[in-house]
């Protein structure tokens, strides 16, 4: 199997079928397989050759779909750009993997001098429309006179993608995944009743992160129209439902609280929506309530997994979202291992705990990632003996459904992405008022969980919380920098000088 | 991933759930994996290693699944017995891929004299119950001491089966599938709409069939619940069905007709059949319009496909089967390529042919089989390229249907099952009245194709259809027995002095 197979299938059963809907512009399947193969052509022009990376620094749209399905095509493997990063970090992991030919965008232009300053190595600066600001090649140039070239076939174990996750240690690490890891995902996904995508999926989250292209690779595969709104917000949401009677969407709860929120929500008719997924997060009983109510022909089904398992290890399918799941507390768990991938619960030792116990979740398949980009350690530490150890802590009840229950990972998760705490308090601790830091979640109505940080100012120091807060700006992406600040004089530490994280949050509490 | 994941799966989730049902007889999912390790155990006691075969001939029976699953669990690879064949071709094949342990039902010790004198190799024979005839070790006595041991794991592509398939050159050839063709191809069943199975499936059609054999890993990998009835016949059948509230069924179109046909259908409530699946051929719109007033609750998929395909390429899902799919022809064709396999048609040069032109039939993807048993210029002839051609004659439409139109193998599908002119042919020459010999396939109402023989008779021989269907009765299983012998004298020969058997056909007629 290989990703572009997928391509391959809808020319062939549905060539003038609608393949992408991006505000006004609508593509077939046929031209968008002209597209990509032209797109492919162009970078095997540029030098693209198997295993190369190519990255791309833009939001949503059907030309990062050409970009997936082209780079793919031309035997490379997609590297996409978290928007949310600062140019410094994005830098970093273009450097970090070795990416020559980035495409940008028009309106990310400005970021470009200091991603050059971190990754000198990028050869070929290519715009998404017509940019053709120095160094910048405007995409009539590139593209138009490309010639289309046959798909490279990569498959199997071949790299597709390089996803970058933040590290527990720092620095973010290059997740790499192959098209037989993505394909599987997907299967796991169609194999669920009720969790197949059908007509019209629209894509909104940032396709940058695994869940929303697997999103996009799921859709592809069920034969779906993908439809593309640059970034997620509520009213564009709506009306894009609307107008192309949109059948699934894919949320994180945070944006489905904003959605039914709107205060424009009742304007439009949202009743073609047949399919909800959501992930990264459980839904609450309020808001699926409210969820139900708003979107009344829809069924639900949760997604918990993580990059390295490309994603989804479990499903909690439309069944498990009935009264009677809701009510056994069936619902407010991350479901039950896919069809693909196994999924047991183990202590220090690796050895499966008794059903009820905590335990680390372990995931096993052929989900799970190559590994670490150039990071052999830190692929050992996660991949033992075929298990992936997601750092998750959880328990499984007698039916197999998971529920996570804390995280050995000292990460936060907001609105959806994932901050660990480490890299954080690296920054903070280089600001001069600074003497010890932690940096802990909160719970928070609106995202789930927030930044928190407690800070032990250096004696002397002023306890400044705007000026630590404008330091972190400079160095760390936005949804990272604490939003609340807390001074005290000391942190609770262990016999062995161990900041007591878990004292830090029993005492706090979360706001909305 | 591996076969015997499924078991995992459900043992995990739905440990005291009913797997298997098989008469009074009710296996639950815990019980069937503990009697799956522990089959597994007796293997590995009696020298089954990594690889190894089992073969068993047997009806279809929860005792069938223990097998399939515990000779995986051990690390073997299944070699199912066709139980429709002579003594002499079941002893072929054992030896072909030197089987040493063969499973045989009681009923069935009668036919090991021969088998054993075509295999010689064999070293272990196990009853399936509570024979102990001379050489037959009794169940009681090689299972219920053995211990449990853990699964082997074996997977992706190492073999799973060994399955027999007759030959265009006479000998019947041992189709070579691994762990992941396998499992690939339930993930195309389950990825198509519809498709996928429900609660309680009920195995009818015999096991040591691909079709049969993939329809009871569709249900495991489902988690549906496996009803078994010892092999097809009406009554039973549809006793069944209302016994045990069956939602899913695997016919072959002669099936199909059978049950509905059997004068008591209607006094059993049959309204719990929900998915219908059937293959092998296409389903007459007589018989449709019957089979869905008869089940009025059940939808109809179609799957095409071959053993060496592991075995579906195509699938005809419910929406194929509306009034309206019929109407414009997409349902008497055999439907599109799985979600994971390519599927196109190609001329002799192997090159796609336009759309609407007849060519031969090829199949890429992760379920084309390994290869032919020690026969490496066999799989070389088959398999181009990564392409298995699969000796059907077909078109595809713009929406990429594919109709079959005719063979390029020299074959008659009679019942469901592959009859291969030329092993006929081999048997029938030998008969000392016979100096020249054509088999054909005519078109029949109630198989399908029936085989029909067309002979020369040796100069002052008698024509004695008699005396030559008893002769073929001694070395051929009686599926392959002509049905119909006609002498004649001379057989078309083109300028080469090849048998011109299209023009055979073309002046001859079916009957009912």
């Amino acid at each position: 199997m290989y990703i572009t197979q997928c391509l391959h299938r809808m020319m062939q059963r549905a060539p003038d079928g609608v393949a992408a809907i991006d505000g006004d512009r609508r593509t077939s399947w046929a031209e968008l397989g002209e597209g990509v193969a032209r797109f492919a052509g162009a970078m095997r022009a540029i030098g693209v050759g198997p295993g190369d990376r190519v990255a791309i620094l833009s939001r949503n749209s059907d030309r990062f779909l050409e970009y997936v399905l082209g780079t793919l095509w031309a035997g490379g493997v997609i590297n996409p750009v978290n928007l949310r990063w600062t140019a410094a970090e994005m830098g970093y992991s273009l450097a970090d993997c070795d990416t020559r030919v980035l495409l940008v965008e028009p309106g990310f232009e400005h970021l470009l001098p200091l991603i050059r300053a971190e990754a000198p190595g990028l050869t070929h600066v290519l715009s998404t429309g017509e940019t053709s600001a120095e160094g910048i090649v405007p995409r009539s140039l590139w593209l138009a006179n490309a010639a289309p070239i046959a798909d490279a076939l990569r498959r199997g174990n071949d790299l597709a993608a390089i996803l970058y996750t933040g590290g527990t240690t720092g620095r973010p690490k290059g997740v790499m995944l192959s098209h037989a890891n993505m394909v599987w995902s997907v299967m796991g996904s169609l194999a669920e009743p009720g969790c197949a995508p059908g007509s019209v999926f629209l894509h909104s989250a940032p396709l940058f992160h695994i869940g929303a292209l697997s999103g996009l690779l799921l859709s592809l595969f069920a034969g779906s129209t993908c439809a593309f709104i640059p970034a997620f917000e509520p009213l564009a949401m709506i009306e894009t439902i609307a107008r192309h009677r949109v059948t699934d969407v894919f949320f994180v709860p945070t944006m489905l609280r904003m959605t039914i929120d709107h205060p424009r929500f009742a304007e439009f008719d949202t009743t073609s929506v047949e399919r909800i997924r959501y992930g990264a997060a459980p839904i609450d009983d309020v808001l699926l309530d409210r969820a139900i109510d708003a979107f009344p022909n829809a069924s639900f089904c949760q997604a918990y997994g993580m990059t390295e398992l490309s994603p989804t290890c479990c499903l909690l399918g439309p069944a498990d979202h009935s009264a009677e799941a809701r009510a056994d507390g069936r619902g407010r768990s991350a479901g039950r291992a896919t069809t693909v991938c196994e999924v047991r619960i183990v202590g220090p030792d690796d050895a499966e705990t008794p059903r009820g116990q905590v335990g680390e979740i372990a995931v096993r398949g052929p989900t799970v990632m190559q590994g670490y980009w150039n990071k052999p350690e830190a692929t050992a530490a996660a991949v033992r003996d075929g298990w992936m150890h997601t750092g998750d802590l959880g328990r499984m009840d007698e039916n197999g459904y998971v529920t996570i229950v804390d995280r050995l990972k000292d990460m936060i998760i907001t609105g959806g992405e994932n901050v660990y705490s480490a890299e954080v308090e690296n920054v903070v601790a280089t600001h001069p008022s600074v003497a010890a830091v932690a940096v802990i979640a909160l719970p928070d109505e609106r995202w789930g969980e927030r930044v928190h940080a407690v800070i032990v100012p250096r004696p002397g120091s002023a306890a400044d919380g705007a000026a630590i807060e404008a330091h972190c700006r400079a160095g760390l992406a936005g949804y990272k920098i604490p939003r609340s600040i807390e001074f005290v004089e000391a942190l609770p530490l262990s016999g062995a000088g161990k900041i007591l994280k878990a004292e830090l949050r029993r005492g706090r509490v979360g706001s909305g």
